[in-house]
């Protein structure tokens, strides 16, 4: 019940329009602008360039959730089910990865 | 309610381990990397190299929960809440990006 | 002799600074900022997004360049030699790669 | 004279094949799988993943290459010269970014 709302959202507002879901291709190229977005995000904010910080903490989740936006039209134009794919990942990380990373004593 | 329910799986995974987050740099480089992964299988299947139909519709989508995965643990390190950058996206939706595209008739 | 003189001007450029060279992790989030400009102005171009022609054209070799000033940046900072690497890759094309595409007849 | 090789190895590696080059997009995508490849590497030597020191420092610096290859392929698909692009970049640098960094006294 976790990702669904984001693509029925997504959904919802793409339904209005004449062109509904770009390419696969062009929704890529928009996921590496949104990514690319978020990463000057975090050297303003982690890096050597510094900016105010009220005006950043909120810029960096906005861009985290353009992320998500993007991922939601590609999801959506694809039929993809994210919480499937999510149940699958998080299956993967308590089977494959479960010895990967250093436990707590 | 929505991703609320990514960051909590999150939270639960990572709480196990030593090193429950790491820095932001860190999880962006990861982010570029499951991103190419995104990539590399959107070539396979609507690009110039074909591969096998069956093997590429769950990793594409696989790909993508892994995306989330990665913003998951950005978001729960830097105590972002992604339901309410969430809710602020789709209102610039509404409000700022109203006009942007062609509507239907 | 091809990447030498990039290698050269990044390092002349960059010498004049207190910071010459920012950290690995530091030039790679600069790097996904460069790469999802070139993104954006690809999907301006051969994309949904129209622009004029004329501000296009330069703006898509610039941002390529651009992309690798930030590499020129990354090699300096770690003492790699770009016209090596480049011999590698020419030389695993022609090698390994020499017959992963149809060739004209 | 410096990209201009770098073009011209391209050119001469992909004139061998049926397609010489993939549309803008499909070359963008594949730019980014190169990319995040990259930030693996850079994962694995400067952040939290560790990797064997001899194996990493051929594989960062072939990369590198990997990305400019793909540059290339752009570059030379959109006969975008690469020298006249660079030569506006780093005049770039001095004029407009000539104040932007701390300069050494």
């Amino acid at each position: 019940m976790s990702l669904k709302k984001v693509q029925k959202d997504v959904e919802e507002w793409t339904s209005q329009f004449n062109v509904q879901y770009w390419q696969p291709h062009e929704i890529l190229a928009r996921l590496m602008e949104e990514t690319g977005e978020l990463a000057r995000e975090i050297n303003h904010k982690y890096g050597p360039k510094k900016k105010k910080e009220s005006e950043d903490a909120k810029d960096l989740s906005d861009e985290m959730a353009d992320i998500i936006f993007t991922l939601g039209c590609l999801a959506n134009s694809l039929n993809v089910d994210l919480d499937e794919a999510w149940e699958r990942v998080m299956d993967k990380c308590y089977k494959r990865d479960s010895q990967r990373y250093e436990r707590k004593k």
